[in-house]
């Protein structure tokens, strides 16, 4: 009864995917509405992924050389004017703050939607000599975008992130530095979130404004739509010439550096519901969830039974993230959905007959199989089987997103397939704006990416203008 | 050379203290003032050390059953107005968010001072049952607070901090939590950043504007000038009954829950800074500082230096936070001075002669000593040595503490050791306003705290009107 009505309160992800999203994440009490319009509360359980995936990401930033440092929330609006693309691009989703200790403010000054143009102002005072650089640094906090239309982690008006923020002596390394931290992205995304990622460079038109040239990695969701979960930005010498950031180089004459910038956000737990999540709720992979088993006694009154699941908790807890629920006035039941509904991947069943014969029952979060163990070497069996959910998760996204990408090679066939089968489209692409713009107005779907992985589509004519292409770009409908 | 130059650049303490500090923290690359006045740039070295701080405390906290979790910025001003004394308090000091999206707002949105108001919003709409209870939440951001004069990490328009935020069935409970709480602030702030502290309870007058009851820890700097280096709030039933939060309680009644807030921020760099630097720059207790120990090569070049001196950082990265210094181009008193400066615990010197007699010299932060040493077992020599510092520098902070703090049984005894010996005062303070307010007009001094631990002091009658007093408290200059 309990388990009914609580696959009932989750509504089925073909029947109305927008709402199975909305239930997921406010049923498992990730987020919540804000009472200013289009800001999200990120409640615990939604914090506890936050941070695991924050110190994968962190782990290896550092790793690579990179120093975190905070920039002011404000930033004077003359700044932020600096560099005209950059500010035709943000000006519009700014939040400006007028006044301040009760009295109007000589200039405006605005909540930071990025942080380039105050940390430059600031490099350009700081660099002095080609001895300092590498400048790596990155820094962790919340940034304010106005957004119209609004979905907590996809698409709000604040949200949490990480923006790197590099100089280098060459073009070289900036580019070096520019796909290091792509690759970073990548790996976490997809060794530890288990989201298998296409990566490639932004057309001109979805380009950071600002940048020479944007790298994405691109997710494909359960809907089929696109999600871009991560971008790094070559930004050559357009800011630093702007902020007139100079130093003197090796031959002692004063040059501009070469920068980079890079971001990941709570997005990236958009993506993680969406790509593994299933009409019983959240499904979490075992390297970045809160919980990675929770033990549930079963009779719990039972002589013995309390004592024998936290022993075997006490135990567990050594190595991995483990929970016990031993609530009173709520049946095994309706526990099993409850931590099914929140993701967690081993749920550990214990009773009064499993501890007669030594053993327990796990049952795995991603395919519901159940198995008996003994209860000696548990932590080997818990360990082996962490790692096999973890792989299959991987393995079982991939398989969807390959289902779901499909190849055209004209914009009927682009069409069709949008309609019978939505997903990634591979395609020819001439470079030209103007086919971009066509094929976005006649589809909906946008331009993802240009991947590193190239390959020829059909006769490598532009699927669009029928001239001769330069590349594949991967399509679809996106976040 | 080198050295004279590098010691000449920083203000000496007793000349100019506030000089002093605002050359060490620039020189050391701790901070930078921002193009907004009285915001901050944090810069990495700095921020390395808020990363300590913080890891110790979230730590902790997470060890007494919190979860973090994550509010917006932006607060609607009608939910600032529900606590009545709260917003009176915070008002004067909030930048308003007018216009978002390229249009004015409806209501304006204060960008968060403190975040009661919002949190409380929220915990109105999740709590339901006392078996939901307790919530024990906290979050990690920055606030917003308007500041005529500013000085960076004591007194800045934004800073970051932590804000805990956690209802209770009882008032025993909320009670029992905020003491709780403000001892994992003086453990942290004693055991790893070793400056001692005084606890106790806030005036009146002093308290957090919608407050029961404000307990503070306060730290005494090099100059006799008192620090407040966190608080921890009982707000009793304040908010929780202007924002309507109820449950049913276990008798199924509606019940109003007991809620308690606390905090620490950036602004025990300062304290760090103030207790322990001296004329030569920072000097960091082991456990807090982000380079624990720094190898300088002497005479690099040579062969086989640079290689001893990099099996040696290798070795000792193993176990602590190891940087080695092989720049060309610098001396090694050009390297000592820095690395001074920054206030590394420990500099470890290696050159030929050095390597040929299996030794290595040892330089202590601290007090200056140098030891040889065996490079044998190293890392037990090493490990000794920071625990030897560690605790010397509790040790002396305490002794300097205790050098000024004096007892005063009448205003003209209060007064004189204030000028000859500023630091903490003792006295008997009768419990009114009155008293306390003038006492603050004649001598500049607030009322610290009465610290849990009273004594009497002279007779027993208030130091300003004579009554009979119940409590003893600390008095002095503060930030
Ligand atoms: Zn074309
Ligand atoms: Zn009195």
């Amino acid at each position: 009864m309990a388990k009914k009505q609580k696959v009932e309160a989750i509504t089925p992800r073909d029947e109305d995917f927008a709402r199975w999203y909305t239930d997921v994440i406010s049923k498992t009490e990730m987020v919540d509405y804000s009472p200013v319009k289009g800001f999200m509360v990120i409640r615990p359980y939604g914090y506890a992924i936050w941070e695991n995936i924050q110190s994968e990401y962190d782990k290896k930033f550092k790793e690579t050389g990179h120093k975190n440092m905070y920039f002011p929330l404000l930033i004077p609006e003359s700044l932020l004017q600096k560099e005209a693309e950059h500010v035709e691009g943000f000006a519009p989703e700014v939040a400006w703050v007028t006044h301040g200790g009760g009295k109007e403010l000589g200039e405006r000054l605005a909540v930071r939607p990025t942080s380039e143009t105050i940390i430059c102002s600031m490099y350009s005072k700081w660099l002095n000599t080609y001895r300092q650089l590498p400048f790596l640094y990155n820094q962790w906090c919340s940034v304010v975008r106005w957004e119209k239309t609004t979905r907590p982690f996809l698409r709000t008006s604040e949200f949490l992130w990480q923006e790197g923020h590099t100089l280098h002596e060459t073009a070289e390394e900036a580019q070096e530095e520019t796909m290091q931290m792509l690759g970073i992205y990548r790996d976490v995304a997809e060794q530890y979130m288990a989201i298998p990622m296409v990566v490639g460079r932004k057309s001109e038109k979805e380009r950071f404004a600002g940048a020479a040239e944007t790298y994405t990695m691109e997710a494909l969701m359960h809907d089929g739509q696109a999600l871009q979960s991560g971008t790094s930005h070559n930004l050559g010498q357009h800011f630093t010439k702007a902020f007139e950031i100079t130093y003197l180089d090796r031959g002692n004459n004063q040059a501009f550096p070469y920068h980079t910038s890079w971001g990941v956000s709570t997005r990236l737990i958009g993506a993680l519901i969406m790509v593994h999540g299933d009409d019983n709720g959240l499904v979490l992979p075992p390297k970045i969830a809160p919980t990675q088993l929770v033990i549930i006694p079963v009779a719990q009154h039972k002589e013995g039974v309390l004592d024998k699941a936290w022993e075997i908790k006490n135990k567990l807890a050594e190595k991995f993230k483990v929970e016990i629920d031993d609530q009173d006035g709520y049946s095994p039941g309706w526990k099993f959905n409850q931590w099914e509904m929140k993701g967690v991947p081993i749920r550990l069943e214990i009773g009064p007959r499993d501890i007669e014969s030594n053993q327990c029952v796990l049952a795995r979060r991603d395919n519901g199989e159940k198995i008996q163990v003994s209860l000696d070497d548990l932590d080997v069996t818990v360990e082996k089987l962490l790692d096999e959910i973890q792989n299959n998760l991987f393995q079982k996204a991939l398989e969807r997103r390959e289902q779901k990408t499909s190849i055209a090679i004209n914009l009927e066939e682009f069409k069709e397939n949008l309609a019978a089968n939505p997903g990634f489209i591979k395609a020819m692409w001439c470079g030209d704006r103007a086919c971009e713009d066509k094929i976005k107005e006649e589809t909906g779907a946008t331009l993802r990416c240009i991947p590193f992985e190239q390959e020829i589509i059909g006769d490598g004519s532009c699927i669009c203008c029928s001239k001769k292409a330069e590349d594949m770009a991967y399509f679809a409908r996106a976040y």
